[in-house]
């Protein structure tokens, strides 16, 4: 028998709680057959921080993940990571952090790309920090579609938030709300249904009902109040249609997300709902709490899963920060790698 | 012991579910003394789809409701509404519907601005069907608020969506999201800040908590994603506590509503929220279902509630429509006025 490839968890903004939830999660035991891709003295704070009695191993490659004992934190040492990053102050937005942050990211790719890791689960970035170390990527998401096929166009991908009973695929994420509006194009529209399409047939969902909401209040209100449903998604949802994808909409923002909801009580009417802006897609997905929230990145050439929370700054080195959307995460990335 | 004045239900688009979810409330004795303002042929024919075995009287003065015998659905006939409306095709835009509909709430307005009606109850309407009908406001709101004081200058309101665990006030409600951009000035937040702080005042919370929803994907991240928190959102929040208001944020619209839910289990840390566009402050109300879901208008010189639904021009004539929210309404608008 063999064992599938561990998982390559990234550490996040070593200022942040990443390194705690991470810490905690392998505490739990449930990290096994996982590879922090970190810097070992981070790591070992973390573990001081959350007292908890573990020990970190470097590990020489990925694959010793698979050979780590009981109580053992294993760490990949990404290179070129700046010394002294276990003395940074936590809660602070450093550049250092953020560049730290940003190896570790393209590292995990260089693993899964070689196939010495089955996944990428990843541990909360700051942006500020990002962008102070002059990073080109607003997010995560951004960075790893650039990184996904060297020297090759990027994949189209997108970001779908999920928990147990709704999933929403999102057209455009990290950007203002005023040139979100502008990136709501016929073709952002059409690909987002397109990479969901695909996505949900991996799962073993060949032709999910994707409810597809809308821009405006009451979606525009048949042009009253803006005029985007109707000169771009609804001519998007048709193309897609005419492809065999099950596309319906666009329905108002405030009641889609209502009829998507799926619990035994509650069929939902459609499996997936694609949102055209970040907040209408993950307020509802967080509502009921975010714990089990999960940010999966659909299109790119492997799968990447990562937390739906942020660096929580404010709590910070407390050894208060909450695993459970870490450990969804990683559950997730198993389920959908089938490891 | 003197009777409080009766309720004055609106009968909303004459096309649309309005009518029946008025009749079946009626017939669940949820509207005791209450009156419709609205059409006797209209109401006849709800009670025919409904097939209730209620009769229609038609009254000479709201006075009257509180005389309605049991098996009496009490209405007001409005003047000045075409004839032939019961015959109208139900679940089509008909501007004639959308006149009679208008032609309903300035009537009901009279009423509550005369005495004789203690509040206002507002079934559907249909926005296209107002503006086919020449209708200059784009929704009930406006037009109240433009009846509620004529000759003088309209006072400032603001719509909020309240459940038993969430109350969301809009600064932005009817316009494309691109408009609604440009209207979330710092008048407009401070403005609301104090109408829901007053309005709180008046149901028992001199002191409300209020949590301020930024605009933009994760409050605009420090600025790279949108600087309206940091131009026109955080001041106006300044301003308001300077004046006593006890606001703050702008926190980052996905996780501010959650952080709001108040139930047993996860005791709310706002009393309120106020959020910058209908969607943002609608999805998370209406996420758990429509039924609870109240629209209350904060500002007015009387008490207006309304379900949070529309016309469901799809189920219009059914029977089918469900009349919880309208109900919700009815018990909002008599706690509201202590009657």
């Amino acid at each position: 028998m063999t064992l599938a490839q561990p998982l390559a968890v990234t550490m996040g903004d070593a200022c942040g709680i990443g390194p705690e939830i991470i810490a905690m999660a392998f505490a739990r035991g449930e990290l096994a057959h996982s590879v922090v891709v970190g810097d070992v003295a981070v790591m070992a704070r973390a573990l001081r921080l959350c007292r908890l009695p573990l020990t970190v191993a470097s590990l020489r490659s990925a694959e010793e993940a698979s050979a780590a004992a009981p109580g053992v934190l294993p760490v990949l040492q990404v290179g070129g990571i700046a010394g002294g990053l276990a003395d940074l102050p936590l809660g602070q937005v450093d550049a250092r952090a953020g560049a730290a942050a940003a190896r570790c990211i393209e590292q995990a790719v260089d693993l899964v790309r070689r196939g010495e890791a089955g996944a990428i689960v990843t541990a909360p970035i700051h942006k500020e920090a990002l962008a102070a170390a002059g990073i080109a990527y607003p997010g995560h998401t951004e960075m790893l579609q650039a990184l996904a096929r060297p020297g090759a166009a990027p994949p189209a991908v997108r970001m779908m938030l999920a928990n147990e009973e709704l999933r929403t695929v999102l057209v455009t994420i990290h950007l203002s709300l005023r040139r979100a509006i502008d990136a709501v194009t016929f073709d952002a529209v059409l690909d987002t249904l397109r990479i969901a399409h695909r996505a949900a047939a991996a799962w073993g969902q060949p032709r999910p009902r994707i409810g597809v909401a809308g821009l405006n209040p009451h979606a525009g209100e048949g042009g009253l109040f803006g005029d985007e449903e109707l000169r771009i998604i609804a001519p998007a949802i048709a193309a897609a249609r005419a492809e065999g994808i099950d596309a319906r909409g666009p329905f108002a923002p405030d009641t889609v997300f209502m009829r998507a909801r799926n619990t035994v009580q509650h069929p939902g009417e459609f499996d997936l709902v694609v949102a055209m802006t970040h907040d209408h897609g993950l307020i509802p997905v967080k509502y009921l709490g975010v714990e089990q929230g999960v940010n999966v990145t659909l299109g790119l050439p492997f799968v990447r899963t990562s937390p739906d929370h942020g660096t929580a700054f404010d709590i910070a080195g407390t050894g208060r920060a909450d695993p459970s959307s870490l450990i969804a995460a990683a559950r997730m990335a198993r389920r959908l790698t089938g490891s």
